[in-house]
């Protein structure tokens, strides 16, 4: 409401609210403001988790909770400006989960579409839809909307990984199905490194007599480290980094060109050792992982030092800088694929 | 967590819980069955508001509070399973609008997507981008994402719409932005009916020297109740209502071939006079309008009877049917457009 | 080749080109300029065919030939320009068809897109996928890609229309495929208007438990010119038109909000008495009906005088002006749908 | 027409048909058996050129013709079916080019897009929009549509490559554009590799405050053959080939996850030692070049024998089967990419 009201009439307005209440009727002109925002107040926080601390968290639940017990060994990272949502931000999720060798998660497929994202351990998979991706340190592995998925652990260390997903969306949306498959997992059907062969490259498997494997709207789920660092090392090497961004590389799904999932987008950027970005804001709330080096981000009046593995989440809208003191590589993901969808993304740039 | 533990187990767990809850880290084993669950449980409720009741307390409001004083004069349908969201779904926001002789709404823009469904009056308008529109009941008026947009009226009676928008989605997404024309009206840049002129009848502008008036991804924002409703009784009149939904129409972006807001999906329907739709349900939150005639809706176990001007909310996955005790027409209006987008939309049949 | 050589390397390479030709070799730079030209130079001419002198031609033809025996009775309007390829431009073929009372054109589909235009008679009709519209002046209606078709006339009155097909574009691909249904006529499906009522006003079903009737892809296939001229009158009394195009509609998919066909692209044209258009080109070439009034056309240094009904094909790229002695409106097709699929279509417009 | 006429009205239709000739009119019954045809029919014919006859003519024209004077040196491999048409399908158009080392072709851009195939030689470049790309054999290189280029070898042996492009099919839409750019070479604006390095594994660069070195629609030019055997060898290391296609792999634009260009596509092939493909047709007209191996095509009723270097076209609808005697590894181009956009293409296997 744009100017108070004299005593009588906010009385009479009480009175009027008070009537209102039990018919589920309630005054715009009350909340107007808080509804239509100029810009973007969300009431997620900026916030950084040790790697370390989560880590230790995560073993010591694995000694008290078996993986059968669980379902799945994750602790959630939740942020602090939304108590009780389970979400890292408004619209997504963001999970450490630990297997320890031997262990198996069950398979399972639901509208939630996931990304993994590996933080420690060698040798582990991701099945997708009967093909296996053996998982390396910052490994990037999808598990799409309602494609079967199981994970296990047969190397002789644990494996912890960032779980992605867009949990609060399809929450939001009311739209959430999963079911079990009856084995724990699925029969392979296909070779390990099947979708990366035949989509890795710029190329596609041309249309014959075998039906493709994978589901034609997004044929690729492994991104490897061994790929994408060695890309981002090139392009490196090769130019002066973007002002605003340093290096950065987007995860393309190669069936659109597009995000790799309809709601998340995911990237890697690499900044030279003494660098600094521009400021910069964007509508994405976006969680990011230390992939090496060290340095520091600014994101509105809060500083966070960040070293090897941290986690940081940077909610929609909030300024933010990143300084690089040595070689800092992060992967970041968000849900710009989603608000690109809705005609929603915005970003912006503070001039110098 | 698919077993009891021990108590000491449990006692060590619940000693772990603390020392993560100041680190914001949490069990996901204790929350997963809520956050993944086989098919939608929506926290709105099904729920009808009565027209008459709804819209004397509007015109109560309307005695207490100006135009100007409230900026928007709306009173929110706000979903009783939803305390405090302002949401009449998760997703969705719905709000009856009054609008007095000779006032007016300023003009302004913002991130959110709306539709207005004219309730009763006839004649104010509502300019899109310097286009007017004369509202007339029943008229569905679109206001798209970052188009200016005013409402005014210069006739002679109280005008009443019901707004339709993606408050919560927005705000899901952390992407609000607003802003206000200087002026409270837009300039009349063309003559009203301009667009439906040009996109009215599955034709549309060729390119020549003047530029296109209206977004190219948007061109059409006036579906008039005297055509909606003449194309709807033309179909009753030439064949049989499908078993499912009665006679359907879905309004379109001429420009897309599609629905008619990136958030949002609207539609109407007609069900002959003792018609009674099989039971369905669909993952969309829908919002109804009974536009003309008497009937009763099957909710889940619920039952709510319909009269002319009532607003039913249908929360996502409940069951439905529809029995017409009159010629029953409706409108509606979902969240289809975006879950369709994020690649989330589902619906089933339940079969005799 | 770019400068001439001396006589010696001349016969020498002569001699090359002697040795070569068997073995399907041959210089570019010989033949260069004219593969790759700066601007298009269509071996098409601009032509007019006089309706009266085609008519009378067509109407011969129907008392010398049956329609059984023709399969369908058409005057090819082959471009002078183009001997012997029976098309109008070297993309698009033109045709005058008569079925005279009683007459059918037996059911058949094909690869090649085609629509029609009803130059005169009433109440033939066209059957397309067991749907009939019947034809009234001046309607355009489709026949797109391996859709059943067949027509009939049981009027009492001869009924004659333009064809407009992309056969020679089929041909350049050496894509055609065509049948014949064993019955002469489709059996009919659905009620006459079906594909109207149900897309003809920014409208389209909601999906239900009835299968769509027509293709997804294509669901309209019946533009009145009931309909067309009335919007295109709307548009004109509303505003002025535009100095290139005069009041101009393009018919519209309303699946795709795009052309009518992959291949051709339609449109309706009025320009008031006196109105001259400036000068414009574009890369399609487009073949024009006068429906309505008189006027010239200026197509490079060739005038052709216009009258009800005469038929006028403007190659690409040739400059183009249009002046209307009196209320003149015009129908046009083009390969403008393909050039823009195919990243090829350009335009210019002189300024003055 | 269906059946013979008696004499006497066959007479009165040859005059008929006499007087209409100057209008340009003619009698479609007459041909159209001819023009929509059950099955394609090209008048292509299947033909082979082998690779050491066309290389010794071409080398010959390198002595008695100048780079300069030829502007490209290129010899056009025609069609025999197609005489007089420049082109080696009705749309496609294939030539061998020879740069001699020191020679530059000089920098323009035209509508028509091309591919170059490298035949033979090793670091010449070819440079589009100021990006170079050094050639290696049988590395696969783009020039789309409306982009500078300019080829030049600076290296010490000739080169030779295959150009494929569309020409035929601009022709064929009247929609040729091309100009030259003042200088012979455009200036290097980035880096060679720039595109590679930001679009080469199913990565893309995040949008920044750089623009785009490339347009978006067609962000990368050059794949190279390490990139491409290598994937297909991992291919056919790791599964039993396709029967009907052997290992194949597509080109893929990663901005649209479709072919390489709008017009053409493009792909490879691996057929192990002793290995035939089951009979197959397809509505594309395809030309290959043997990269390695020996065997043997059967196009039709007609053997070819297929040795390294050797070119093949295929004319649409033609059955062909293909027997590796060696490992025999493919490059095929053809106009699928084009039929696909027009809703035209088709393919058919022959069941065992």
């Amino acid at each position: 409401m744009t100017a108070p009201l004299p005593n009588d009439a906010r009385a009479q307005l009480d009175r009027l609210y008070e009537e209102m209440r039990p018919k589920s009727l309630y005054p715009l002109w009350e909340v107007l403001s808080a509804l239509v925002t100029p810009t973007p107040r969300s009431p997620a926080q900026a916030w950084k988790w040790d790697y370390a601390s989560a880590r230790d968290h995560l073993l010591r639940a694995g000694d008290l909770i078996s993986a059968e017990q669980a379902e799945r060994r994750v602790l959630i990272l939740e942020n602090p400006g939304l108590p009780g949502s389970s979400g890292i931000t408004p619209s997504l999720y963001a999970g450490l989960q630990l297997i320890l060798p031997g262990e198996v998660a069950p398979c399972h497929r639901h509208s939630q579409s996931a990304l993994r994202f590996v933080m420690e351990g060698d040798g582990a998979y991701t099945a997708v839809d009967g093909e296996k991706a053996v998982m390396r340190p910052f490994d990037l592995v999808l598990t799409p909307n309602w494609q079967w998925h199981d994970h296990g652990n047969h190397s002789g260390q644990p494996m912890i990984w960032l779980d992605g997903l867009d949990i609060p969306t399809v929450r939001h949306f009311d739209a959430s199905f999963a079911e079990r498959l009856e084995a724990a997992e699925h029969p392979e059907t296909v070779a390990p490194g099947d979708s990366t062969r035949r989509y890795g490259r710029n190329l596609r498997p041309l249309r014959g007599s075998t039906a493709d494997r994978r589901p034609a709207a997004q044929p690729l789920f492994h991104y490897p480290y061994a790929e994408w660092s060695a890309a981002l090392a090139d392009l490196a090497a090769a130019e002066a980094p973007d002002p605003v961004l340093g290096h950065a590389l987007e995860f393309l799904n190669p069936a659109t060109g597009g995000p790799v999932m309809p709601t998340i987008a995911a990237h890697v950027r690499l900044l030279p050792a003494g660098f600094e970005t521009r400021p910069r804001r964007s509508s994405d709330g976006t969680i990011y992982v230390v992939v090496e080096g060290r340095g520091e981000a600014k994101v509105g009046d809060e500083v966070f030092t960040l070293a090897e593995r941290d986690l940081l989440v940077v909610p929609s809208w909030r300024e933010v800088t990143i300084r690089a003191d040595s070689r800092l590589v992060l992967f970041g993901y968000s849900d710009r694929a989603a608000q690109e969808k809705l005609g929603l993304y915005r970003e912006a740039v503070t001039n110098a």
